[in-house]
């Protein structure tokens, strides 16, 4: 399989996910879909329900009738709702300005109905949910949902505590990222009628992932070229991420001081920026940062071993290798 | 069957629910717990898991083995949290300081721990819903969680509109309580294995009791004893409610600029709510409310007719014409 043809695929897959997240924004209040589509559309990577059709169609055959098909890519745009719903929250919660480069949803309609449309877009994913009338999906959905919103929580209240072990961050990540992305996986293996273990190892594949995914997105926050242009988010809003625990734990003192003292200044400058990451890189935070990632993508692939070999496994190992290699 | 047994299962029914309710609050970490108690342990009426015990009852035999029985409670809470989590939302959306006349949940812990609290309590219900693995109760709580997140939102874009006409308060109220508590009695009908027909019923009874409901709360606004001591909350937040709308089509232009100028008055005194009161009552504002709710209570009642007469029956009549004469 060339990486044109694996591209080409994808490119498509994606095109009718894009489709099918229009289709069912189907408010009768232009309202809820103006903010609703504001949200959607502001250039997610749609890695979510990505993963249910590839895990779906790494089980099926490829002469599925066209009504299944549509199921698949309904139930997969849930996980988009779902997504979108926490990020509005997570929104008002940050009293966040900007998501993805534009003014959060928040700033452009306030934190009422920002609060509100978050439920609507939850309730609409768990509608999506309902409509396969599956017991199992609905299980692990609801699941999902209830780590995840305790998740948010814990994060609440660790905000201040600079003593976060990496232990500490696992649980942190696993609950803010990756159980909902290993819930895209495990569904679409239920979605592909896959067998009992072969869902537990999508399930696990797609914890990984998320693992691995949110380690890049946190390192990114200090990396990413676009943040070369500004200060990371994480580090403006005081969060200790993993590379900051890494660092911590091999800095001197007098490093480890300035470093959180800098992550708990409320205004901070683009030289500071440039002396924490200093810190971080001298002591080995991003580096070892990026070896745990590449862990848990480890992980994550050989989850796929046992799984049938075909044209969807090559996809969902180039996504793997691809999470971890992006730049942004 | 006499008032005094009536009063006596009810009040048993309530104990078992209120001991239901703690069992379920069981998230492993003791501030989600403590928050959602707060606002779950402030003196709710119950009434929606009441409803749903009932209306179960109303189809089952009374030799139940205990394990359905565990179910029906256990599935009756979940409307207690959905509850619940969107008086947390409600609050946090209209910068509330008090519930029941206690502090509000966000004065004491913040809109941000309020808002996820909200979240959890959300999931929570969801998560109990589908421990059910039944499709048609999935179904309908899916539908009316969408239904009253929407409703939340037209109810914020509605609140200047000082045109608002009856039509448009009915389907206010439709979304904010009566879909709720249709709910409620639909899903009791289902766990009590009624015929479809039986369901639509007592989804019909659900909704003109909520709807007669929310009428009464709009009217006690003004008149119970408690807003006898302080102004109403909706008259202090302008807040236009079915005794405004009728008031306002009998009150002459003086009459009618009075009152909706105190609606929209930001600091009102107690001599403002007393005006607004004379005007709402002299223009028949509480009695046509009074009325209205009396109609659907009569309508709620009417669909009980062709149902089995028993026990529960009694008990549902009773709790309608409760609803209508409450005082608080």
């Amino acid at each position: 399989m060339s990486e044109v043809e694996i591209l080409e695929k994808i490119k498509s897959e994606l095109n009718i996910i894009e489709e099918t997240l229009k289709t069912y924004l189907d408010s009768q209040h232009p309202f809820i879909n103006q903010v609703s589509e504001y949200i959607i559309f502001s250039g997610g990577k749609r890695i979510r329900p990505l993963l249910t059709v590839l895990c779906a169609k790494l089980f099926l055959n490829e002469n599925l009738n066209n009504r299944y098909l549509e199921t698949i890519y309904r139930t997969s745009i849930l996980f988009e709702y779902l997504h979108a719903a926490t990020l509005l929250h997570d929104d008002v919660v940050d009293s966040a300005e900007f998501r993805r480069g534009r003014k959060a949803a928040r700033n452009l309609w306030g934190n009422q109905a920002t609060i509100l449309v978050g439920d609507y877009l939850y309730a609409k994913a768990l509608r999506l949910a309902s409509l396969l009338e599956n017991p199992r999906v609905m299980d692990v959905i609801t699941q999902t949902t209830l780590l995840m919103s305790e998740g948010e929580i814990l994060q609440l209240l660790n905000l201040d505590n600079t003593t976060l072990t990496e232990a500490e961050y696992e649980e942190v990540i696993y609950r803010k990222t990756a159980v909902l992305i290993s819930a895209c996986c495990e569904v679409g293996a239920i979605l592909g009628e896959a067998k009992p273990n072969e869902c537990l190892l999508l399930k696990n594949f797609g914890k990984y992932l998320g693992l691995a995914f949110q380690i890049i997105d946190d390192l990114l926050d200090y990396l990413s070229e676009e943040t070369g242009k500004d200060l990371g988010k994480d580090f403006k809003e005081g969060k200790i991420t993993l590379p900051v625990i890494y660092a911590l734990q091999l800095a001197d003192t007098e490093e480890k001081n300035t470093l959180l003292y800098l992550l708990k200044t409320p205004e901070v400058e683009k030289k500071d920026f440039e002396t924490a990451k200093k810190i971080i890189e001298k002591n080995q935070g991003f580096i070892k940062s990026k070896e745990k990632a590449e862990q848990y993508i480890n992980l994550a692939k050989d989850c796929l071993k046992e799984l049938p070999n075909n044209f969807y496994k090559d996809l969902l190992l180039f996504i793997s290798d691809y999470l971890l290699k992006r730049k942004k």
